[in-house]
């Protein structure tokens, strides 16, 4: 990204998650109580598990807004783990506190376990489970809460989602959940995202780094336990050209279209329609109903570590997505349209 | 990317394409004939029209590698217009010799032409279709080429595809495609790419924008026509937390798993797992029937432009994705194992 | 930077100043003690204002670092202004509690007043003057003596520096500032710095933007109030060729050099001698001795605003300096030598 | 930088020099005499040797205008090596023609030879050579005359610069250069660039690496042989506040200053007088009266290698880091003023 830039940081039961956004013009108006009932939204969701009761995210805003706008500064954003004086010594940056408390050493499959104990020469997957939980995305939530409030403001883009499937279940989403939940299992599912009053333009077909697609795709595809993204009418592999593209006509004078099978990008760019995007989540990989694994300290056959979890969390999903896309739009729309200041 | 850093130029009938690729390391040998091989793949393929006849493309290489080893300096990867002789007026970049011929301003829906021409302010719908025609993915090939020359010599990384479906058909394509072809139609499919031999922990969890499968699809939606992106197992939406994940063994002391659905990456990493991807391509959008569109120019209602194009790109798209896949790759190669230079 | 990258935020009297600091490998022993001296030699320098007294500096760590040691995942460096509760009301992010106590519009001249001011629409040159502080050093200070325990344990680098002349005195600077103070007048340098024990090889000659030297030109020049970098010999304009260069020759099959004219840098690379970097600092522009200006509200001429400041900062300058330089050595090392993961 | 981003490639004796720039917008007039003129700049100046005479570097555009304008998408610079036909074998690409013809093996101080070998592994010393050899600048020129066009059509800044002392002479600098060549000896120097018509507010003071001093300063010394870069006042380091800020007055109700010691820059940005920029060249490392060295290959003591060259290149550095300068104003011009394409 070219103008927002962002760095997130923080463990699941560390003392805070922390985000700073760099690049912000001043003269936006940021509401903290919006980014609260975003992280809202992320943690509700029926199928969530009990750490979602204990904690009520909450944002505090500790840089680069001065009475309620922007400054130009960059944006510092904290939500505090409630949890952490749990935590505190497990947790400690202090090597005299060292303890193997809640140290574990099953790798958990379909999590970043196995891959990040190698990588990173972990011995304890606790150090791998602490920053590879989905706990980070709640910062990045509110980094894209801010992100939706800069494209409201500019061009009025608004967002919208909805839960396509879970499971098997098109519809009466809460049985599948109570059914999984009883058999310790978990379940994933499918989702649209559709953002609406897109300015043309944004993006680009010049250089394949630049194309919005693309940009959205990688955005969506790194919420974790996202494994397919689409764009548009999910059926573009079998229908003719003559079907799928979205003829022009005219109306009053203005170019006008009577479908949206580009999902409203076209060559890289939005085109004007609204953008939708569809993506699968997978199931989650932490189960009452244990998988076989492998122990990597004692290198024997073992079943999985099971740390207090969700069912079912594609609502949560629906919302770290929606958040993602709208940072990559952020950072479009601030290029195209604003300099370094913004009045409305 | 953070090692392997590149930019691509060049117009559908301007003298040439050209690469620059910045940051691999001195003494990888590169060979120029599997380059020609790759791009020869990417030209061939049931369905390609007129100009993949007219044009065999061959790279020529003018820095960085010398008796056949790279330097370490940046690699210039030069493909050659064949046709621009007769393009020559019309490209020129000489404002003397301005002329209208090739001009048009009949949006062709599905292509880059509508947005394009209000990003970059362009009357001539020619200025948009030059660079937003998919004729510059002939270097990205090329450079994907020299991508999958490193990640081979490093760990032995291999590459291989298939296309799963074309239109309706799952398998004899030609039908398919001969159909299209006659009623004027084009087509659009579904293929699938797998890098085999991955080491263990490319991509990392630890921020969002490092994740393996994140890069990976921006890298696969941002080829032209591509609207979907999908890792591992396409059920993933419908099945349980225990059916989905890849459980883990042990089969004479090392770790094993008997299933893949993952797809090889599990928490923004390789797992050691092939790597497997899945990719929606939309129908071509130039097609022989026209299609209802609108006249920039005179603001009327119009039929679609049309300039000699494919009925089915599905093979050369295929061959795309492999390279922009193969050069995420190379850069999370080089990041991990190698240093400034290479030695088998 | 290609893999130490890290963002910095905060306002001088803002809650606190935070960095979040992303690709630190896994395993790098990390203390906080030793940031907090380098945090303390940032406060002291004879010379340094009434604040200095106010606020020890306190470094907290609140992500990316278990019993003492980096996880692989982000670190956030936050520093608490301790003034804060008095600045809290004047500071807030709330719209409702809006003053203009403590703001001001008469510019300063040699500070980003003028040109903030017109950059970000600010009418109220506090929302400049927050940011543009020397203030937020403090925490790129923090982020340096992260860089430098990393350094430290690779390759063990080593850094120090001297002030070589302070206004007009190149010794005695104690009297000199005494004077200057007294007249209500504020003075700059010139200082030294110098890394030992690097590496051969760091940066490279074959792009501009990978040149080590003009990397570390970029990170000293960025830090506030300097004007002038050079690196070697100050002479290299008036030496010939055959004195400037440093010749080679051998010692215990060992390759020496006599001189260091140099500065450790040649062809944009470590050449693995000392990397000698001098630098000059203009006055402090905030003096007790007003300036004429212009109030930006009024557009009279008027006398420039005077808030509690330094006579003299070469000190603390200094200090920021050699932390710039080494985030830029962190990066350069930690490309060369470390993967993912480092082990003593 | 973030809009106006560019690759440069080429060896010294290869096929040609190639650059590719991203990012600027559509509409842009590109006059290829001009930057065949700012080439030819760079290759006379007293004291420059033999090839000079040899190649006239002229620039082809192969990509990114049409008809005297840029079309948005990637321009492509070329400029081909006149002397290439002999030293094609030489410089091959293909392992067959492998030949140790103009290799060498005995490091050149104050070149990138030594780290080079080491950094890349290369035993012939011509690897390191070909790309470290300033020859490469010539592109740089080229990208910067592109640069300059572009910040001359959005704001009308110009450029221009003097020399201000070569050796030890201030004036009658072709005495000093002939005195030298005579004793087979090179000369540095010192000059001065300016820049006018700068708008207020390039670069910025909220973040470290926006302030404009810096990637001046990061510009300027990656150009080869600077060794000291300076903006504005040389003796900002001892005078006094009170004299050295340059103070505002009001002049029929516009600020005025009478002063320029910040050379144009405060808080890290323009503030709309004139940015003055001072380097210093050491002097050229490769001369005819040899310097004491190590052969790398034996392993003894020896004398360095001599490559015909220039006795004094201070001109062509000065043109050189004008260009460089141009492409970071160039950067902040587009963000600050011009979206996706520009008119005048």
């Amino acid at each position: 990204m070219q103008v927002f830039r962002f760095l997130t940081a923080g463990e699941s039961h560390g003392k805070c998650l922390t985000a700073i956004i760099e690049g912000i013009p001043a003269g936006f108006e940021i509401n903290p109580a919006f980014i609260n009932e975003e992280l809202k939204r992320r943690q509700t969701g029926y199928g969530r598990g009990g750490r979602m009761k204990i904690e009520s995210d909450t944002i505090e805003i500790t840089s680069g807004v001065r009475f309620g706008k922007t400054l130009g500064s960059p944006v510092t954003l904290v939500i505090q783990n409630k949890d952490f004086e749990n935590w505190q010594k497990i947790m400690s940056i202090n090597p005299d506190d060292y303890t193997d408390e809640k140290s574990f050493t099953k790798c958990r499959p379909g999590h970043a376990d196995y891959a990040g104990s190698i990588k990173y020469n972990h011995k304890d997957l606790r150090n791998v489970l602490e920053r590879s939980s989905a706990r980070k995305t709640a910062i990045e939530v509110a980094v894209g809460a801010v992100a939706k409030q800069i494209i409201a403001q500019v061009c009025d883009i608004k967002c919208s989602s909805k839960i396509l499937q879970i499971g098997n279940a098109k519809d009466n989403f809460e049985t599948e959940i109570d059914i999984a939940r009883e058999e310790g299992d978990t379940l994933g599912g499918k989702f649209e995202i559709m953002f609406e009053n897109l300015p043309v333009g944004l993006g680009s077909y010049v250089h394949w780094d630049r194309m919005l697609d693309g940009k959205i795709a990688q955005a969506v595809m790194s919420v974790p336990a996202i494994k397919s993204v689409s764009i548009g009418n999910h059926h573009a592999y079998k229908m003719r050209g003559s079907e799928f593209h979205d003829e022009m006509f005219l109306e009053d004078g203005k170019i006008i279209r009577k479908t949206n099978n580009a999902g409203g990008i076209e060559g890289g760019m939005s085109n004007g329609e609204n953008i939708i995007i569809t993506a699968v989540m997978k199931p989650i990989p932490t189960l009452r109903k244990t998988l076989n694994t492998v122990d990597l300290k004692t290198m024997t056959e073992a079943q999985s570590h099971f740390e207090r979890s969700d069912v079912c969390a594609v609502e949560a999903c629906t919302v770290v997505a929606e958040a993602r896309i709208a940072c990559i739009l952020a950072d479009e729309v601030l290029m195209k349209f604003v300099k370094d200041s913004f009045e409305k």
